[in-house]
């Protein structure tokens, strides 16, 4: 960073001391995985210096809109519709939680057996590490999976501008009724946490927005199904991530920019990886900022990772919304069915996961598929092992992958990657 | 036993080898921690016969019911209305699930972090142990926990009458709608299986006879709270246990003699311990048969067990339907009513929870509570810390315990809740 935002996390609350030594791990950890890769796209460059910006002039340009009356609203999860966010002119951030944190604090709150996205939500709140959550009128939970159902519970009492979102188990008619009277009562409490009331125009520019903002990421999820794979699945992965506080109109520009160049190299035949490289997807949890373990050793292992079926990656951003109806309520209307499609694990049944994995699979011309679940995700690792078999019944090769946010398991990991590559090959 | 049921057992498709070593294991169990207890009401001699005949008698009247035209429902948790199965004159039972069984083979379909009870399940499914299970004509299964909700799916593939019932997370009146909705459905399956109507009759009998069960167990736990200590945890857990299976009018009549002699004793001051024994309630997960572990563990370090704040105990069995409705609808919205009460963790908040717990260790004279989790239940682990928070503020001590069936941890349990008697003395 080249300004010293000192006094702006000290009047967020941060603890200083705590939130040096998160951006020390963050940037040691950006600097060894990032850096290190070789014939990056130059459109990177946006992404890098988001990166290298990320508790610093974004959160500036947060406390600049909020200095102007303007609110900002947290979330935890890909079911919270920035569109409504949009739509009362709130900024909406994705709370990443991908590093541990404070744990020793946490696990005075929340059992060891929780996954470490949960853990780190907590010890970011613990800790004072965050300014996004720090700066937030509003953070939005969900009732999702047990894990964060319930810790959201203990969370409340840590600070007090929760608000949590019901969801439905299942997509029946009464689920859906569910979705819908939820989005409406968020529009309502954005509505008063803003002052402003929405209409059809205004709903109408923030689904504009959201629907930009995927429509590019859908290009650049397409432009890596070429052959000649011309970008990392880690800066793609990095692209997915900054989706979630970025700015979305500078955003987009800036993912179509990079499309762009994608474009020209895969006529130039520009690659990051030599043509025979194993082309692997991953498939499974969230990936949240700075949690780049799993794709570092896969793409250090000589593979390259060609789609992510992921909340952070194509679970989250696909799927338009219709923005044809010409009434609040039926925009609303087509909200709940593009988030009612989204297939998370904690739905039942949820075949259309693995349908989904299948066509990503094919589109992206995987040689095979590494599941990665995070220890004690109950949601998901139940569902890996039908996958598995789905998956394996077409003759394509898949890896199981259980970790959380250390480094202990790194040596095992690796030597599994390597094997599963080797397999491949 | 006292008949062969060897023929009866391979009709219903047991596998035989395998059964006999769960009944020798349930055998030696009971008679280990049972028949070692001193001064039983000689009304449990009942109780005693039932579970002697636990996979006898009481299959071979399901058997001969089956003969008759009348169908048996299993379930697995107490979100399932009885009321309604026994409106169709079906039979109402709930599938145990207290012991490890074939978990080699569970672990090929569901991941070793899940809870003893859900892989129990699995496990009896597949080694073909359970006749209550493989005569049931037809299975619900709820989403209730996402462990369960997910194991269901893969359960669905592994017997064709699997029928799973959707539950609010929420008590909202769209949680509310939700389980009408189900309950409803539930109806019609219910129907549809026996061709049987359910009318107000119908209806009203049902809930009459669940209500007298209900009250009866009422009556147990009332009786509990006498300072004199009457009876001890271990047998009125088996009660609790018979709950789920036994004949409705035949469970309830037997319960209603047991209190009677209870009430008995308490005038004549015949206790199953002496006066200063400390009294315990236990609070958390069901303990399914043949779980008697820790109320072992417990009432052999010199403590009463006043009370069960659990499925298989008060939170499954209070609080009585209201019958004055004059229509099948009206009912059903009394039974809504009914079940939305259960305080169970997989409903978020789930406060009335803490304070049902602070009511029943007041009522029972509680000198402690034992905080009983399985290990990997999530919504019961995340309520433990919150709950002992509260608990310890009013004075009273907790001891959180986390364990499944294996015998390993024995040793360690023994110590830790020595300890904490020794503490209540
Ligand atoms: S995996 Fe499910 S719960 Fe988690 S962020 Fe995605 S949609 Fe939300
Ligand atoms: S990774 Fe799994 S357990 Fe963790 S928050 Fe997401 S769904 Fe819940
Ligand atoms: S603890 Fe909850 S999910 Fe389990 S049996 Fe009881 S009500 Fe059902
Ligand atoms: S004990 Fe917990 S994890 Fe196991 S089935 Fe019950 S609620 Fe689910």
């Amino acid at each position: 960073m080249t300004t010293d935002y000192t006094s702006m996390w000290k009047d967020l609350g941060l603890d200083l001391t705590a939130h040096d030594a998160l951006l020390g791990v963050l940037g040691q950890a950006y600097g060894d995985i990032y850096q290190s890769q070789k014939n990056r796209p130059s459109g990177m460059g946006y992404f890098d210096f988001v990166v290298s910006e990320v508790h610093g002039l974004r959160v500036k340009e947060l406390m600049d809109a909020k200095a102007q009356g303007r609110k900002v609203i947290g979330s935890y999860c890909v079911f919270v519709p920035e569109e409504i966010t949009l739509a009362v002119e709130a900024i909406h951030v994705g709370l990443c939680s991908g590093a541990d944190f404070a744990m020793d604090e946490v696990e005075k709150y929340l059992p060891r057996n929780t996954c470490a996205l949960i853990k780190s939500a907590m010890g970011f709140k613990l800790a004072k590490v965050c300014p996004y959550l720090e700066c937030a009128d509003m953070v939005v939970g969900e009732n999702t999976c047990d894990g964060k159902k319930k810790a959201y519970e203990v969370m409340g009492s840590m600070m007090d501008n929760l608000y949590v979102m019901d969801l439905p188990q299942v997509k029946s008619s009464e689920g859906k009724a569910l979705l819908k009277a939820e989005f409406l009562r968020y529009k309502d409490a954005a509505e008063t946490l803003t002052g402003k009331t929405i209409d059809v125009t205004a709903l109408k520019q923030g689904i504009a927005l959201v629907n930009n903002k995927r429509k590019a990421m859908a290009r650049l999820a397409t432009l890596r199904h070429n052959a000649s794979a011309p970008i990392s699945g880690l800066d793609s992965l990095l692209a997915n991530q900054i989706f979630f506080f970025d700015d979305p109109v500078r955003f987009t520009d800036s993912v179509n920019a990079l499309c762009d160049e994608l474009e020209k190299r895969i006529e130039k035949n520009v690659s990051v990886a030599d043509e025979n490289t194993p082309r692997i997807l991953i498939s499974g949890c969230p990936m949240a900022v700075p949690n780049w373990k799993l794709p570092a050793i896969v793409e250090s292992s000589g593979a390259v990772i060609v789609g992510e079926e992921s909340c952070v990656g194509e679970r989250g951003c696909r799927n338009l919304v219709d923005d044809s109806a010409d009434d609040v309520d039926g925009l609303i209307d087509a909200l709940v069915d593009r988030y009612l499609a989204i297939d998370c694990a904690i739905f039942t049944p949820n075949t259309e996961r693995t349908d989904h994995i299948k066509e990503m699979a094919q589109a992206s011309k995987a040689d095979g598929v590494i599941q990665y679940t995070l220890n004690f995700c109950q949601p998901y690792a139940m569902e890996t092992m039908p996958i598995e078999n789905e998956l394996e019944a077409t003759g394509l090769p898949t890896l199981r992958i259980e970790t959380d946010y250390s480094q202990e398991d790194m040596g095992q990991l690796q030597t599994r990657v390597e094997a599963f590559v080797e397999l491949l090959k």
